[in-house]
């Protein structure tokens, strides 16, 4: 396997949202190549039924094994809760999402045995981070609440904006009246908002990143697997983005996300694969 | 032709912001048969190319001609907008769009010869209301404005939330102080905060809804080609909804913009047409 050390990782999402799982890969494992996917012709994925879903996953990954690359990490939400366990089955490639890891983290992170998961419609409507966390403990009460407005308000800049502040408070002032002490941002647009959050949240909360976890589950995964990059054949363009719709909007994005400059993005017809 | 009379008329939207342009055929020619298709699998085009918005536009009137409709309505201004010429060459029954009849009564209502236009970041950014606002009167001045939240907060139900009215005024401050007399409400989503556009924006400026162009135009049209229902073979199931994906969402949401109930909507896989 010693060719497969300088394959990159597969990282796709939705949209941009990923964005925010490849940063962390690129900051805990700054040696791998990645290749990024964002689905932006069928962006959002979060109103979407779970066979569409599984659908273009399938499609993605298909792509992405083009690229030869070596695992792939669905940085969605959406798409780790409804489309993981199809495509694991599938694939010879190991396939990870971003919610055990995160449902883990928060598992490990309370005290009280009182979660709170915050995600689009689809995500929370799924109950999977429920799920998922009660298969690792059982103990653990569960609060989910859906947040369809926090990714238009991330797209279109508002972070700042004190109109981002009120939409916080509508969503999510009946999980600070409860008394959980740990709280998974469940989307992967989320943490572009995390600091609102917290501020709104208050220090009493800690909020889980499943970006972070799953960045440090990725690097375990390929040290036990003997594929981790060592550094020593990094190839000149390490990370390269692909879209299947509006590339330059997509760059530009990314632009404000990722902490190193991305000069272009390749549009594929993602229906093709 | 007379068999055509009672054949539905097909209208089309990204999901559910065409609804309103249904509600106004529903009112304005009240024997007519719609078969409304909401592609809510891979909303919004708002971001989408021109390319794929044709692309799509084709797959779904391919889909309503198998529904035997006797005209069609692209009730989407980002589809009327990209999609209108390239579909009307392509198709042998008569297409109609939201642009033309929106352009046309801004023409009509101005008196200074300045006219506002808002809509999703694609309708702006294709200059489509300008360039058909030019072709009629060439002396019009017009000022094209992107709100892209107005979607996210009007699918949320945020119309009556203080958050839309600070949107409201974080999009449109630039334009009410511009001297624009009419406005026009250029997606389809936006005549649900017509209301709430119109106190800002105040009684000085006409407010245009295409969606009530578009129903008189069609109107029209019918009557022109002797193809109007005359009431008397009026179907059972007078207006049909089929969608993409989130069937029971789709129907929800319905049942808050149509005056009459939607039992049911139904799910067509729109790519194999």
């Amino acid at each position: 396997m010693e060719n497969r050390k300088t394959a990159p990782v597969g990282v796709f999402d939705s949209g941009v949202g990923g964005l925010t799982v490849a940063r962390e890969i690129s900051r805990q494992l700054p040696n791998e190549n990645i290749v990024y996917f964002g689905d932006t012709a069928r962006v959002p994925y979060g109103s979407k039924s779970q066979n569409t879903i599984i659908r273009f996953s399938e499609q993605i990954i298909r792509f992405l094994k083009t690229k030869d690359v070596k695992a792939i990490v669905i940085a969605c939400n959406t798409a780790s809760a409804l489309a993981l366990d199809a495509v694991r089955d599938e694939f010879d490639i190991p396939v990870m999402g971003v919610v055990i890891p995160g449902a883990r983290a928060a598992v490990e992170a309370t005290k009280n045995r009182k979660v709170g998961v915050v995600g689009t419609d689809a995500t929370v409507q799924s109950g999977m981070y429920t799920k998922i966390i009660h298969g690792m403990a059982p103990d653990v009460e569960v609060i989910e609440k859906a947040c369809p407005l926090f990714v238009p308000l991330v797209e279109e800049g508002f972070k700042e904006h004190v109109v981002t502040r009120e939409v916080i408070e509508y969503y999510l002032e009946s999980m600070r009246n409860t008394d959980i002490d740990a709280m998974i941002l469940g989307c992967t647009h989320y943490p572009l908002l995390r600091s609102k959050i917290r501020e709104y949240m208050g220090d009493r909360i800690q909020i889980v990143n499943p970006a972070y976890e799953t960045a440090m589950d990725l690097k375990k995964l390929l040290r036990e697997m003997d594929m981790e990059n060592d550094g020593e054949t990094v190839q000149h363009s390490r990370y390269s983005f692909y879209v299947s719709d509006a590339a330059e909007k997509f760059r530009k994005f990314a632009n404000t996300v990722m902490p190193f400059d991305v000069p272009t993005t390749n549009v594929v017809n993602i229906e093709e694969f």
